[in-house]
């Protein structure tokens, strides 16, 4: 069985300089763990970057074929840890067993969608105009353009998601896909998870045969390692999945570089559910059912929550509150993250609540001799009092949701309006009744990055048309998804080559098409050679 | 003939409330044209959003023909205007007129690229994944995803492009053409030419049925309405060329507004150039001669103009530098933009030679009667005082280059590593020397958007192929272009439909494929139908 090490992995080395440690934390047994975690010293840090940097040429000179061997060997070492991977993130995190097996499919998935995606190559985007010497007035050069990787890659590991957006998650698959270094730093709610898998990478890189450097893995419990990983100058885009104010902090950091960039920061969403009249007589009981489901699935610790849920006044809506309250109180209560997950939900809830005009449906009860339990909470409000109450489309990480009641259209759509950016909205309506509606179709649309009808937001599928994303403040840039095979877009940038020599091109743009993908040739699209 | 107007264009009205006024100036008269301009007041920028984020529902609905259309009017009107148009904007700017008419070409072929685009369709980036519903453990959504307008965007017009660059330039054509209303500040350097233009725009907007507030533009010779439409809550990203000072401002501003929006600023750029020794020795004449002619181009006014040329020490050296100077030295004077643009290039030019170690090779002298106008410089300095010297990599915008010249390729390794981000590099060299430097070519590959090889990087082509973006700080964002097609995806987002009657669907996404574009169905390319 592997041993957990506890030390930062930097580069094929592990390394332990700090004289101060920390712990993994049970939150189901309010215990600690017995291994010691070495946060990361500047030192550290430094060498970490320097190895990247120097990893970074050579790596992303690699053919695509190796890099996809890599990335498939990763799977095969993190499924080779087996049940202990499984059982240490059980501990650590407090998610159940068939959650966590589930999650692990879905992170070596997602690895082996990248290296499938690279291996057939055409996700580079390339497009090629070739010359016209004899143009008037002026010759038209050969221009050849492709996306390129661009450096180091800063990823921080996720509290949720303790494998799919974590160490080997939905960061660092495709920027290691693209071709880019990563330095991810470690999420200190399960560092002993963290551990096993960056060790499953670095078996992974040294048995196919990649530069030292290509990954490397720190540890910290605070935030100095996080803000020296983002302000390093050999740093050229970072990754995050987290709450509102780390991923701002992160992105205002970068801004002020001497060289800003990118921060891809997934911050949180209410993911607005609107339930038609129509929908609500004649699927009152499924819908209930269904949204209590998703509000209570995974101890409501999922950034695609269903935390508002929007419906007009009408003849079913007492029997749907009814049944929704019944339904959220017939799920037994789940340990949360951690403690300060836990205290952090409780208390956002409890704000939430004390609005004059809230009232409370069902709130559930945490189970004796469990610690850190999350009681599932559906609470109700007439829309004039939202409206009146900006704070109440803030998100409550957790199990609740907050069922807003309009008087009539006119009012569900001002109610909509006023909604900031989110990942998700949804509509429970079918295609007659929808069509009705055009004006909140567009309201739906406009406001979130994925539309879903008939369905919930949980539930993200990994596959190339997701888009999991979204307006601000849901993420920093909506025009990228951090699930799916476009994940790849946030980690590299197009060049152009001019009049270059055919021998001397990037496979990927020379006329014989070795790699046989499809490119943009003088404005159609083709796989044949030039 | 058209009349300038000299007040905003708010929507399909003239506007001008502020007392204050501006005039044209003429550099190469040094005096001010009659007609004066009316910079907007804070209400004139409130009610032109206003009428911005209204127009954007509407245009946005409307099928891409109908924006096609509106493309194409505005070309016609355009060329409607006729030599009016080209000999207001010599006197503004000091262009000669083949130039201007070329640029007026190039601007119409822009916008009718873009027409073509969207008429076609395929730029969309549509993605299918078909559903699964027996899958297991859970059945698999049916996702679908394409490429949306964002809303109002605002564009910053350029002094260098009248045309090009400015109000139906590189960013208001993509801008439009994905379905986003466009906001112009004018240049307050071409106020009459921008005057024209807009009034060509308005016009073609009324006659294929525009919604009002498509299109609108306001003066200022000043900050104060830039600012204010920055950081306008209804605008959605931002188009500017020009100063790294003005770049970055608008930046920091859009950065720390409460919802931070892109802005893609195009800032500048020394477009190194390496001559290899081979090179050098074979073709020193040609290589002098095109050269000098790229320097001196527009009065070395473009973002792409060669400031810095690097070659290694060879026998080969003392006969080019030669020939080099000799070349600039017989290119006529040109008049400057603005007498700010001469002032300071003669101040930048001047503290550049004021190095110690850099030794002028040539400089032309401005002919007697002509204001403004920039003395062509060539400079020589060694690459230790170059490498010790950080600030001799800053643009010089106007008609200067500095030959850096280099003891060995060690050192020219050791200087190109130093480069900031570009807009372009060069080589010199024929595939087979180039062949035996691969570290160099990864040094010129990582740091600009576009390498060239054995061309000069003034001159840049209007296609799919094209990159005109670079690293920091040669743009605010390296992962976009402003020239070519691909520059529509700065004024775009993705959006996913989950399980979305086809009905309710776009066009782009619907099973049918009635647009026959091309589509990623279940991860392959296709214009099938589903």
């Amino acid at each position: 069985m592997t041993t957990i090490q506890g030390k930062n992995f930097i580069g094929y080395s592990l390394s332990a300089l700090a004289t101060k440690t920390f712990r993994s934390y049970v939150p189901a047994q309010d215990n600690y763990l017995e291994e010691t975690f070495h946060p990361a010293t500047p030192d550290e840090v430094e060498q970490t970057m320097a190895l990247a940097e120097k990893a970074f040429d050579t790596y992303a000179s690699l053919p695509a074929s190796q890099r996809a061997d890599f990335l498939v060997a990763i799977t095969e070492e993190i499924m080779a840890l087996g049940d202990a991977l499984l059982e240490r993130a059980h501990l650590e995190t407090g998610l159940p067993m068939p959650r966590l097996q589930g999650e692990r499919g879905r992170t070596v998935n997602q690895l082996l969608q990248f290296a499938d995606l690279i291996r057939e190559g055409s996700w580079v985007e390339a497009r090629i105009d070739t010359a016209l010497p004899d143009r008037a007035p002026a010759p038209k050069p050969d221009l050849r353009k492709m996306l390129i990787p661009i450096g180091p890659i800063v990823v921080f590991g996720s509290s949720n998601f303790p494998f799919a957006y974590s160490v080997a998650g939905v960061d660092t698959g495709p920027a290691l896909a693209a071709g880019n270094p990563v330095i991810v730093k470690a999420h200190p709610a399960h560092p002993g998870v963290s551990d096993l898998t960056a060790q499953a990478i670095v078996k992974a890189a040294q048995r196919t045969g990649m530069p030292e450097g290509v990954f490397s893995m720190l540890y910290d419990d605070g935030h100095e390692v996080g803000t020296a990983l983002v302000q390093h100058p050999a740093t050229k885009a970072v990754g995050f999945t987290g709450s509102m104010k780390g991923g701002m902090a992160l992105y205002k950091m970068a801004m002020e570089r001497d060289e800003p960039i990118p921060v891809f920061a997934e911050m949180g969403s209410v993911n607005p559910v609107v339930i038609l009249p129509k929908a609500l007589e004649s699927r009152t009981e499924s819908l209930a059912k269904t949204l209590a489901g998703s509000v209570t699935l995974g101890a409501g610790q999922f950034c695609t929550n269903p935390g508002l849920v929007f419906t007009v006044q009408s003849p079913a809506l007492a029997q749907f509150e009814a049944s929704f309250q019944q339904e959220i109180a017939g799920v037994a209560s789940a340990t949360m993250l951690t403690a300060g997950i836990c205290q952090n939900y409780r208390s956002l809830r409890d704000e939430a609540v004390a609005h004059e005009g809230v009232k409370i449906l069902h709130r559930s009860e945490a189970e004796a001799n469990h610690s850190n339990q999350a009681e599932a909470t559906l609470a109700r409000v007439d829309a004039k009092t939202f409206i009146d109450n900006p704070t109440l489309q803030e998100e409550v990480f957790g199990p609740f949701s907050l069922l807003v009641v309009c008087e009539d259209t006119e009012e569900l759509y001002t109610a909509l309006a006023l909604l900031k950016g989110q990942l998700t909205t949804s509509l429970m309506a079918d295609a007659e009744e929808a069509a009705q509606y055009p004006q909140l179709l567009r309201l739906l649309t406009r406001r979130a990055g994925r539309f879903i009808m008939n369905g919930v937001p949980t539930g993200v599928e990994v596959c190339a048309a997701m888009h999991h994303g979204g307006p601000f403040p849901s993420t920093t840039d909506s025009r990228f998804t951090s699930v799916g095979r476009d994940a790849i877009l946030r980690f590299v940038r197009p060049q152009s080559f001019q009049d270059w020599d055919n021998s001397l091109l990037p496979a990927e743009l020379q006329n014989e098409n070795p790699r046989g993908i499809w490119r943009l040739v003088n404005n159609d699209w083709t796989q044949a050679h030039v």
